[in-house]
C-alpha cells in the first residue's frame, strides 16, 4: 500500500466534474467520464429501468418490435383525397387532423390555429378566416391527431377531407399510412400561412397536382422507397430537412411515367416544374414511409421501442410498441438553429410536427452524418452532424442495414429508439426541425436541431413497468 | 553543450525513414518528416525548378490564369453534331477525335481501336469492323486528340462527325467547349465495343435523344453549370466518376422543358428513360463545363498551372498555360481499383481518357471529400477520399469558392494545380477513372483510383523554365 501511495496518480472522475477540475488545477492526471444516474436521479424511472433491463419479456418483444421495422418494405402505391383514405373523415365527417399528440382548439399554438382555419376555407366549412374561427368554435369541426389515424403530417400537420395524401404501403406487413403533399417553403399553410394564394396553391394541388401525381404511380405500378432513402442517405440527404437528392429521384421516377400517362402535357409540365422548384418535395413521402415502417412496429406486447415521435407546438409525444396508442407527453425543447433575416428565437413557435417521424425511423437527425450539407440549413459543423450520428447508436435497439452513412465508411444508421436506454443514458434523441413563427400566418422564419425532452421516455418507462410485474422476469 | 548532452533528446528525422526507425527500435523519441528532394532528386528538374519559384513573371502569369479560371461561368449552351461544332470536320473531311495526346492507329490501345472502327461503321465509312480497318489503315480517316479541336471525351474519347455533342459556353471569357454523349455502362463505344447495339445506340442518341436535348434547352435557354456541379457536390458526387446527384439535377431541369417543346410525348418520354437510367450521363456535360472553365485559363504567357491532363491508353498527358498547345507526356499509371467480377489488373488497358480534365478543374479526385459514397465504386475508405482532397491542396494555386465540400465545414476545392508544385513535393494528382478492358469490343471491368505520373511534370518545368531565362527575374 505504501508502495502504491509512491507512485504517480492517475485518477478517474465519474460524476461531478469539479472533482476532476480541481485535481488538474493542482497539476494531477485526471480523466472525467461525463456521467449522471438513470433519468437525473430519478428514484421512480430508476425503479422501472431496473425492472426492464434485460427482462426477458422486454427482449423478446424488442427482437420482434425491430424486426418488423426492419423487414418492411415501404412502396409509395397511390394518391387519393383523405376522405378516401382516412376512415374518420366518411360520410361527409368535418374532421381535421393534426400533428404530434391530441390538442384541443383552444390550447393549440398559432402556426396550428392558422393552419386549421386555412383549412375550414379550403374546404368550403367557411368563406373567411374569421368565419372558420366561428365555425371550429361552434365544435362544428373535429380536431383529432394524423397518428390516430394512419397519417403524419409536417408541422401543424394539417389535413382535412378534401386534401390529396400520398399512400404508402408496408408490402411486408400489409400496413397504410399516409401523408398530404409538400407545398414548398415561405408561406404555406403548415407553418400556419393561409392567406388567398396559400388556400389558392392547395387547391391546385388537389385538382391539377394530385390527378398528375396518381396517373403517374399508376403508370410505374409504384415506387419501393427503400431504396430510394438508401440512395438518398449516399447522396447527402438525412430525408427529414434535406430532400434535394431524395426529390431529385423521385422527380426521375415520375417524370417518364407522367409522360406516358394521360395526363396533358401542359399540366403535366406544371406538375412537374413546381416539383423540380420545390427541395423539399420528398418529405411527406419520406413521413409516410417512415410511419409505414413503424406501424408495423407498433402494438408490440412489452417492446419498449418507441414507434412514434410527435410534436403538436406546445407538447412533445411518444409512443411505445408495448403501450399501444397512448401518447406519453412533455413540454417541446425550443429549436436551436438558423433564423432567416429579421427573426430569433424570440418569434419562434415551439417544436412542432409529424416530422420527427423521421428521426424515429432512424432517419433525419439521426442520419445526420449522411448529410454535412445540412448543417448550412440547421447550424453546427459537418463534424457536429457525424457526431449526432454516432451518439444516437447508444440509444437503439440496433441498426438498419438498408440504409449506410458513406462518411462512416457505410456505417448502417441506428434504428429502433429504445425508451429504456434513453432513460438509462439521458442522451436524448436528435431531431432536425423547421421553425415556425409563433403567430398564425407568418410562415416558416428557420431551421435547426432539437432533442426530444425526457420526461415522456420517463414516463414511458414507468408505465411499461407497471404493465410488465417483476416476477415475469423470474425463470 | 554538456548540459544538452544530459537533457532527454527527441529526434526530428527528414529523409531516410530507416534513421528514425532505429532510433525509435533503441527505445528513443523521434518523429518522421516524410520529405524527399524535388523531383525526385533530379538535377535538371531541381534547377529548373529554381528558375521558375516565386519568379515574378511566373506569379503573374499564375494569377491571371487562375483568375480567368475561377471567373469563368460554364452554361450548357445546345447539341449539335460534332461537325458543326469542330472546324476539322467541316466540309466532309473524315476526321475523328480520340482522348489523350495524340497517337497513331497502330500505337492506339485495345478500347481506342474498338472505338474508332465502331465509330467508322457508325459513319457509314465502312460496312463491318474488317472494312474499317482497312479503311484506317489505309490513311482514308484522319485522327487527333479532341483537345486540339475544343472537344473532350470520356475513355477512348472518340468523336466522329455525325456523333452529337453538347456545347459549353464560358460566358465570362466567351470560349466553347464540346463533349459527346453518354451512352451508359456496359458495352459501350468508349470503352472499346463497338458490336451491333453499340452502334445502334449511337444512331438513336444522334436521330432521337440530341433533338430532344436541343428541344429542352432551347426552351429552357440554357443550364447554368457552376450552379449545378456546386448542388452536386453537395449531394455527394465529384462530378467525374460520380454523377448521381447531378444528372438528376439536370434531368429535373431538362424534362419540364422537354414537355413544353416540340418533341413527340412519347420520345420526350424515351429519352427521359435514358437519363433516369444512367447516372453517369452528366460525366460528359461534367467533363465540357471543365474544359470551358480551364481552356479560359490557357495560352497565358509564363503559366505553370496545368490546364489539361489526359490519357490515350499508352500515354499521360499534360498542357500548361504557359506552353501552348504542346503536350508533355509520360507512360500513364496502373489504375489501383475495384474490377467487375472475373476481371483483374491484367486484363485492364491502361489509364485513358480525357475525363481527367475533371480533376484538373479541381473536381473528381481533387473532391472525393464531397463524394465519401464513391469508395464503393472505385475502392478505399471514406477516409481515404478526405484525405485525398486535403493533399491536394499542397499542389494548386488556390481554392476554388464556388466549389466547396460539405465535410470539411464547405472549404472550398483546390483549384489551379501548380506543375512546379508538383515537381517539388512529388506530391501527384489524383484521379479517379473507370478501367477498360485491355482489348478491343470487351467494355469497363472496374473502376478505381490512380495518379498522373511525375515525368510529364518534370518535363513541363523544364520547357517552361528554357522559355523563361534567370534574368528576368532580376528586377
Amino acid at each position: 500500500m505504501s508502495q502504491r501511495f509512491k507512485d504517480s496518480l492517475g485518477i478517474v472522475n465519474v460524476g461531478l466534474r469539479s472533482f476532476h477540475d480541481n485535481v488538474v488545477a493542482a497539476g494531477g492526471r485526471s480523466v472525467h467520464v461525463d456521467w449522471q444516474p438513470p433519468a437525473l436521479g430519478d428514484r421512480a424511472a430508476g425503479w422501472a429501468l431496473a425492472t426492464l433491463v434485460n427482462h426477458p419479456r422486454v427482449e423478446q418483444g424488442n427482437a420482434l418490435a425491430l424486426r418488423r421495422f426492419l423487414d418492411a418494405q415501404p412502396v409509395l402505391r397511390e394518391v387519393c383525397s383523405a376522405r378516401d383514405f382516412v376512415a374518420g373523415m366518411a360520410q361527409g365527417r368535418r374532421l381535421i387532423l393534426h400533428a404530434g399528440p391530441p390538442i384541443a382548439w383552444e390550447a393549440m399554438c398559432g402556426p396550428m390555429r392558422g393552419a386549421v382555419l386555412g383549412a375550414v376555407v379550403f374546404e368550403g366549412w367557411a368563406r373567411s378566416i374569421d368565419e372558420a374561427a366561428r365555425v371550429i368554435e361552434s365544435r362544428a369541426v373535429e380536431l383529432a391527431p394524423c397518428h390516430d389515424h394512419r397519417a403524419v403530417g409536417p408541422m401543424a400537420g394539417v389535413i382535412s377531407p378534401s386534401m390529396p395524401v400520398w399512400v404508402v404501403e408496408n408490402t411486408a406487413g400489409g400496413n397504410r399510412a399516409c401523408s398530404n403533399f409538400n407545398e414548398g417553403l415561405g408561406k404555406v399553410l403548415r407553418f400556419g400561412a393561409h392567406d388567398s394564394n396559400v388556400i389558392d396553391r392547395l387547391r391546385w394541388m388537389a385538382s391539377e397536382l394530385a390527378p398528375a401525381m396518381q396517373a403517374a404511380l399508376s403508370r410505374c405500378g409504384g415506387i419501393e422507397l427503400k431504396g430510394l432513402i438508401a440512395q438518398a442517405l449516399n447522396m447527402g440527404d438525412e430525408v427529414h430537412n434535406r430532400n434535394a437528392a431524395a426529390t431529385s429521384l423521385l422527380f426521375k421516377q415520375l417524370a417518364p411515367a407522367l409522360m406516358q400517362g394521360e395526363i396533358a402535357t401542359h399540366r403535366a409540365a406544371t406538375a412537374l416544374s413546381f416539383i423540380a422548384d420545390n427541395d423539399h418535395f420528398f418529405l411527406n413521402v419520406s413521413m409516410a414511409a417512415c410511419k409505414a415502417m413503424l406501424d408495423a412496429a407498433s402494438e408490440v406486447p412489452d417492446s419498449s421501442m418507441v414507434v412514434a415521435m410527435a410534436r403538436n407546438g406546445v407538447n412533445f409525444g411518444v409512443r411505445l410498441a408495448g403501450t399501444g396508442s397512448h401518447w406519453f407527453e412533455a413540454r417541446a425543447n425550443p429549436v436551436d438553429g438558423l433564423y432567416f433575416p429579421g427573426y430569433s428565437l424570440d418569434d419562434a413557435a415551439a417544436d412542432l410536427g409529424d416530422s420527427s417521424i423521421t428521426e424515429t425511423a432512424g432517419l433525419g437527425g439521426f442520419a445526420m452524418a449522411a448529410a454535412p450539407a445540412i448543417v448550412r440549413f440547421v447550424g453546427g459543423h459537418a463534424r457536429d452532424a457525424i457526431a449526432h450520428s454516432l451518439r444516437m447508436r447508444s440509444i437503439t435497439l440496433g441498426a438498419n442495414p438498408s440504409f449506410t452513412l458513406p462518411t462512416l465508411d457505410f456505417a448502417p444508421v441506428a434504428a429502433g429508439i429504445d425508451a429504456r436506454k434513453v432513460v438509462d443514458s439521458g442522451i436524448l434523441p436528435i431531431i432536425n426541425s423547421g421553425i415556425a413563427h409563433r403567430e398564425s400566418g407568418v410562415g416558416q422564419i428557420g431551421a435547426g436541431v432539437t432533442t426530444a425532452p425526457l420526461g415522456c421516455f420517463v414516463q414511458a418507462v414507468e408505465e411499461l413497468a407497471r404493465r410488465i410485474p417483476f416476477e415475469a422476469a423470474l425463470p
